[in-house]
């Protein structure tokens, strides 16, 4: 009803666009982006940090990252969190490929850039192992109070991960 | 028109709970904690770490703090967060008070668990300064991504700030 309601000229734009994304989109065979070219943007640029690799759950997620401009080193896609509920175990998170990317590339830090969710702890977990002896630092993205967050509206969890986590004030 | 509309004993019960407030809750006269005893409950418990202070903007936050079961010191309660456009200035955050109480219980680490909202950021500086040489250490609560959270939902700023205070994933 919605195409039928536009004018018939977006209607083919957005076809055409729809074809565009299935016929060229495709993932990085580097590092599983999303991408028009293969390597991507990020892994076929000379100017990006290489001694930094950070591990996202999706395309999106490393997109979010660069909007932040405190990172400028690679990714990788994992592609899923680990959720053995839902069947998602190690075979889903292109650990092959991973190793394979960092038996190539090698780097000095791993970030984990996963969301502090059931099925994020569980997959940092277990890619703070399998990494542990094959790159020098692994880290993960801090936990605590959202900027312009108010106390009161965060939960007991957050407040009290905020308060085992604190920091020195600079004066 | 709810007064009227419930049993007339809950409505006298209502109303004699608020003269009970108004009459007996009063703020401790140490901490500022409102409390109905004088000293309250935190400041005349001597099983509390003496050695922790931990600074919060209301009593409401230092009862949210207690709900995490991660702190065991004592509190002191602002008042109020700086705000110099709402004329909110040093003098209406208890500061002589705050300086006198540190003078009669000297502690290790005072820890300032306020909101990380502009006038929190704002007052956290303004105290960091002013306790510098009359404390050995005064800490912050983390910033990052709350507990549960979610990247795809978390402003550039908060996964920013996640991103440069990343840590060690212990292995």
């Amino acid at each position: 009803m919605h195409i039928m309601s536009i004018e018939p000229d977006s209607a083919l734009t957005l076809a055409a666009a729809i074809r565009d994304c299935v016929e060229n989109v495709r993932h990085c065979s580097n590092c599983n982006l999303l991408t028009e070219s293969d390597p991507c943007a990020f892994c076929s640029d000379p100017l990006r940090d290489g001694s930094l690799l950070c591990l996202v759950a999706n395309t999106q997620d490393a997109f979010l990252v660069e909007e932040t401009h405190e990172y400028h080193g690679r990714y990788f896609v994992l592609g899923n969190l680990l959720s053995p509920l839902d069947g998602i175990g190690p075979d889903d998170i292109h650990l092959p490929q991973l190793l394979a990317f960092l038996a190539d590339n090698p780097v000095k830090e791993v970030i984990l850039a996963l969301n502090p969710s059931a099925e994020g702890e569980t997959t940092m977990n277990f890619l703070a192992d399998q990494l542990r002896n094959r790159v020098e630092r692994v880290t993960r993205l801090s936990t605590g109070l959202p900027f312009g967050g108010d106390i009161e509206y965060t939960t007991a969890t957050t407040l009290g991960n905020a308060f085992k986590r604190r920091y020195p004030v600079r004066g």
